[in-house]
């Protein structure tokens, strides 16, 4: 339970109701998770003058219950079913049920969909968009939700063991070494994938979001394993390249990535401009004469979501604190060849980041 | 290449310009797929006049001209790199140099984030919903379709055999059995899952929704076993009820569920009301006393994406066409003690359905 950290946002907004609706988000303050098979906008949490309700689809009614019954009404929602806390209509409608409507209501508006958005303005005269404050409020970490990234974090790495020998393999397809990755982070502790795992072998790992196909690795081709463990409900997220053999071009490509990683990571400290630390990798690749090759943002944040504030990118205006968690993964791609990418998951602290369950020794 | 049902959709509409920004649609359409490392809205297909242009961030640039670039015009959007082809902004506004803001515009705008939709109303004068004419317009199944929801059903049921195999064995945990079943799936020809696995036990089965756990089976349990494989790009969607051991009070909630599915399933045909299916099953399990405890709808369709129009439920006002693939998958969900699911995916056609890889004989 961490609502005191809404009542923290609510009192420098002056507001009396909030309404958050990020799974992720509802997850922090209650502890219920409605994450990894949310559907659109499903669930809420209203909040008005202290008094929390958590708002679920009938078919979640239980589940809540058992998980903060004891602390947090649950209000149930159905066109069918009636029953004691089951209230008969839309997510929306018994989101409005539990509003004062005269009071300054927050809402978590980037967290809807459109469809969401578009009905809900219409019955609410107006709101604050409080979304950017909720996802700064889960950017630093607390100890217990450093205990469960770093747990993500060793089972995360137990898969990545598995991958690194299982391209060594002749006749294995990207698909298998994924099957295996994955089953390997359930038997480790993992609920479910921060994400879905990539493994890409020679040309196709110069598409950074490659899917995993029925490729066979070939002698002198390189992997790269795009992977993270989900362990009640913080993510990890971890890339590495591997190669089966030797191959002087890729080497050298692996050097300037890993160059541009270690670097940017001895950026990261408190205080530090995100963006900063994105640029310190591009440089390097830059200078490489890589610069074009280099697609995409050096990192982000992860905690409940893989992807959450900060950013670390060019355009980010985020300042790096004490305690957040981020990703930093410079790669350089090259197309009808092969991609290397590089990518720790980190604690930043007040002077040196904590880099979690890392070796270089891999290649 | 399916753009010629856009260009259906568009003469009804009597519009000159459509903008498509489900992942899935504009897989549909173009066979571009960016669907499951989907994060919000990154990619849009614009279409306008006959000439489609594929909008996608430039980390998708080469995947996405590899895809389609022979056939369709590829723009990569970026703030840092500059090039062929790179547009140097926002998706919205890559959007929006691509439209001809004074014709009659169509948008797929269900399938957008609050966000996008805030931004992008104030960019275009005015525009026309098609979200609901591009849902339907997927409903119906080409033979190529079909065949792929197949496999994905044959992958699936391997996948299956392992379950009820494994629930067996004393000592193992759901998220075990979720793993080797994960494995299966990959090795079986699954590029993903169309969702994420759910095994559940005794009173975990319970909750419909559950996610797997520590939990160890234990004699005369029960295991609810909810999952599907994605087959290039195609979804399947099953569950079945397992048991170890024997337990009449288990048996006849199964029966009452069994029966109200084989019931439902046995109305589905070309002309039928979504919602008279879903009534069927439910009127079975009111029947037997345990309507409050059948907390969810009937089904849903099932293609590229798991979850997909039509709607089997009570509200739905969808009416059943030859060669929909939808599910039935009525439950009864007592706390505390045990939960019961039976899930096919099945055909519709003029007469008797096709229920694809189902066999009743695992309990």
């Amino acid at each position: 339970m961490r609502l005191h950290k809404l009542d923290k946002v609510m009192e420098e907004e002056g507001l009396q109701c909030s309404v958050v609706l990020s799974g992720a988000t509802i997850f922090y303050l209650t502890g219920y998770d409605y994450i990894t098979t949310d559907i659109g906008n499903a669930v809420a949490l209203v909040y008005c003058n202290g008094i929390p309700t958590l708002i679920v689809p009938v078919l979640e009614k239980n589940r809540a219950e058992t998980k903060v019954g004891d602390k947090i009404e649950v209000l149930s929602y159905s066109y069918t079913l009636a029953g004691d806390k089951i209230f008969k209509g839309s997510l929306i409608e018994a989101i409005t049920s539990r509003l004062e409507p005269d009071k300054k209501i927050g809402v978590d508006i980037v967290n809807s969909s459109s469809s969401f958005y578009i009905s809900f303005k219409d019955k609410v005269s107006s709101f604050v968009d409080i979304s950017k404050k909720l996802a700064v409020m889960r950017a630093i970490k607390e100890d217990d939700e450093l205990e469960l990234i770093k747990k993500a974090g060793n089972i995360t790495t137990s898969a990545m063991r598995i991958g690194s020998e299982k391209i060594q393999n002749s006749g294995i397809t990207e698909r298998e070494v994924a099957g295996l990755i994955d089953m390997t982070m359930r038997n480790e502790g993992a609920e479910d994938y921060a994400f879905p795992s990539i493994v890409a072998f020679g040309e196709n790992s110069a598409f950074p979001h490659h899917v995993p196909s029925d490729k066979v690795i070939r002698d002198n081709d390189n992997a790269v394993v795009d992977i993270g463990a989900r362990y009640r409900n913080y993510c990890f997220d971890s890339t590495r390249t591997f190669i089966k053999g030797n191959s002087d071009e890729i080497k050298k490509i692996y050097e300037i990535v890993l160059q541009a990683q270690l670097e940017a990571i001895d950026t990261v400290r408190e205080g530090v401009k995100a963006s900063d630390v994105d640029l310190t990798a591009r440089k390097v690749i830059e200078r490489a004469g890589y610069g074009k090759y280099f697609v995409h943002s050096t990192g982000h944040g992860v905690g409940i979501e893989v992807h959450e504030y900060p950013a670390i990118s060019p355009a980010s205006n985020d300042i790096l604190k004490e305690n957040m968690v981020i990703t930093v993964e410079p790669g350089i791609y090259i197309k009808g060849k092969f991609g290397i990418r590089i990518e720790d998951t980190i604690i930043v602290t007040k002077r040196k980041p904590i880099v979690l369950e890392t070796t270089y020794k891999y290649m």
